[in-house]
């Protein structure tokens, strides 16, 4: 194998990949990076078997030359080093040549690199899931559904099920759920899928849709998404992202959210954070997060919280709009501020059906976002 | 004790004492930052014994109105949540208000905060250095002289007296001297003394140093700096900055600089720092970050590190000028980086007199800094 490439395409396929390559490797060559030469590009993969991430960069793109390949050829590079160094190289072009036993030579302007490489045969294979279906989503939305989604992720890995995201499709619907039991966050949008493709139980690792989300640059196109028995694979322009689903049934959620409510409020978004905010300073003191808000005669809310060694913060809010019984109810705040931070809408609504039923909250202007926290039985 | 202040003004004097609250204070008090109240001003004062931070609000400042007083008075609040809330407040106006027993009300907007404060008599008092002679130094180089030593200061708090920065005032010549016995820093500048002011052996931690540094903004004017018995006084403005000195006598390193050298390299600061940044990525897999530098024939140096498990970085790099007996030489890179990512000329000379003596790197344009780095003995 030997190749001439423009550094910074490297070291952009190379930043992409990195993230799948295990930083503590049970076997060396999991905290490698494979680099697969051909006459049409150099393509760059890493796995730690759960999630793996394909780079591809074309020998030439629009007239750009990015590649010179002198000959084909594979070798596995661990990561850490390779990641860093490739960064630091001094010159535009880097020189790349490896003999048959995977030894590596890599050159740029007056740096000489000897590197000991690894047999690409004894990489992980990639998952096949050619054949299968697939829908796609802009790129800004799927970011969003993973940022509106992932917060009410449990992060207990005892509870492995609760730290995915549960992903359904049904009539060109696809939509989100997750929960750890103390709170839900449900997002749905239309995307373009074929009319009769479905599925259900997907369940994917929160800390993967993360990692996910930052591989799609911000007002991309399309992402291209194809579900496969236990894989999920994610196109974005030259990158792969491959994914396990997490095993197990998620628990069925569809009843837990009321349709109807005593209580309902309309609030400003911005002012119920801040004032939230401020009592959660003084809550957090006391680990329970505990605020409370009671509703005034005057269509607005009071809302405060209390340490016994610190003393009390106590907010008093407008209400846009305010209908039902008067109420009075105690919740985790940092759940609360979790929801807020994430609404993208001026105004939301809350809704109660009592001091000891779940809190629903929702934007105004769509319906496409559900959450729920569940409050505290207090005293007082 | 009754106020109104600008809550600008208020946090900005909070976040410059809040360094010198003790994030977990050994008794209550010492978490807390005092409010003291006159018809003159608020005073700020935070003090974990070790240091101690005082910042003064005045009513008003060129027309501007900063506060206005009803009531002066004192008291003690708890700083990790004041300093928060503070920062948080919805109004530009904050009203403070304190009862008899320290209780507290804090008003702004329509958030009301009662806090549990101390007596202000409890509150460690400040030392009193009047009386004692001061010199002054731009703020620019004394964060540039702070930079330029604390790097060589130990962090091992077992050698107490090797954490701090030994500062000497002769002839208005300013001296600060750092050195963990593997490496030495040494910068001096011409300050703004009286003419026979002078002092030996006053040591201050090189954390509080770094502290202070932040404190003084940039291209600010002239600091003012007191030295007494055991503590130093840093006037910046309307903040007050005091630490104790380190107990102990600093060792003599008078004797450790060497002054003549039998090879003698001039480099370009910024490609020799690049080349041994390539090859300390490759060193610090091997614990001991080695990297070797060699002198080549044709006015040219190679510079090496290997590792048995990933390969070798060689890099060649021309010199600037060469004088003296060819050369071979290992030693921790990293150390080697701290210096060059400090000295801000962009050429510098290093001075060997042999492989097994202290190495010399100073800036080629002034004579005012001096760093040394001893060599690792090691065989090939």
């Amino acid at each position: 194998m030997k190749l001439t490439i423009s550094k910074n395409e490297l070291n952009e396929a190379i930043q992409h990949v990195a993230k799948a390559a295990s930083p503590r490797p049970t076997i060396p060559i999991l905290g490698g990076i494979k680099i697969e030469v051909t006459y049409q590009g150099i393509t760059l993969t890493a796995s730690d078997t759960d999630i793996s991430i394909q780079s591809f960069v074309p020998i030439e793109h629009e007239d750009t030359v990015y590649a010179h390949v002198e000959k084909p050829g594979s070798v596995v590079l661990p990561a850490k080093f390779f990641v860093e160094i490739v960064k630091k190289l001094p010159s535009d072009q880097v020189e790349i040549e490896v003999n048959s036993q995977f030894q590596t030579q890599i050159r740029s302007g007056s740096t000489d690199i000897q590197m000991v490489g690894l047999d690409p045969e004894e990489f992980p294979v990639l998952p096949s899931i050619s054949g299968n279906e697939s829908f796609s989503i802009p790129g800004d939305l799927l970011k969003a559904m993973i940022r509106q989604t992932v917060l009410a992720a449990s992060t207990n890995e005892q509870m492995a099920i609760l730290t995915g995201v549960l992903w359904t499709l049904n009539e060109g619907n696809l939509k989100f759920v997750s929960t750890d039991r103390h709170r839900l966050a449900s997002r749905n949008a239309v995307v373009n899928a074929p009319q009769d493709m479905r599925f259900h139980n997907v369940v994917i690792s929160a800390k993967t849709l993360v990692e996910l989300s930052k591989l799609v640059p911000e007002h991309h196109g399309e992402v291209e998404i194809v579900v496969a028995d236990n894989q999920v694979l994610f196109k974005i322009d030259n990158i792969l992202f491959f994914t396990r689903v997490l095993d197990g049934t998620y628990p069925d959620t569809s009843k837990i959210i009321p349709q109807t409510y005593k209580t309902e409020l309309v609030l400003d978004t911005k002012k119920l954070t801040d004032a939230i905010d401020r009592a959660y300073l003084m809550s957090r003191e006391e680990k329970t997060n505990i605020v409370r808000i009671v509703t005034l005669e005057d269509e607005s809310i009071e809302i405060s919280s209390s340490s016994t060694e610190l003393g009390r913060v106590t907010e008093q809010l407008e209400v846009g709009r305010m209908s039902g019984d008067p109420l009075r109810i105690a919740f985790n705040s940092k759940y609360m501020l979790d929801v807020l931070k994430v609404i993208d809408s001026e105004q939301i609504l809350i809704g109660f059906t009592g001091a000891m039923s779940p809190i629903v909250i929702k934007p105004t202007d769509h319906d496409h976002s559900t959450y729920i926290i569940l409050p505290y039985r207090t005293t007082g």
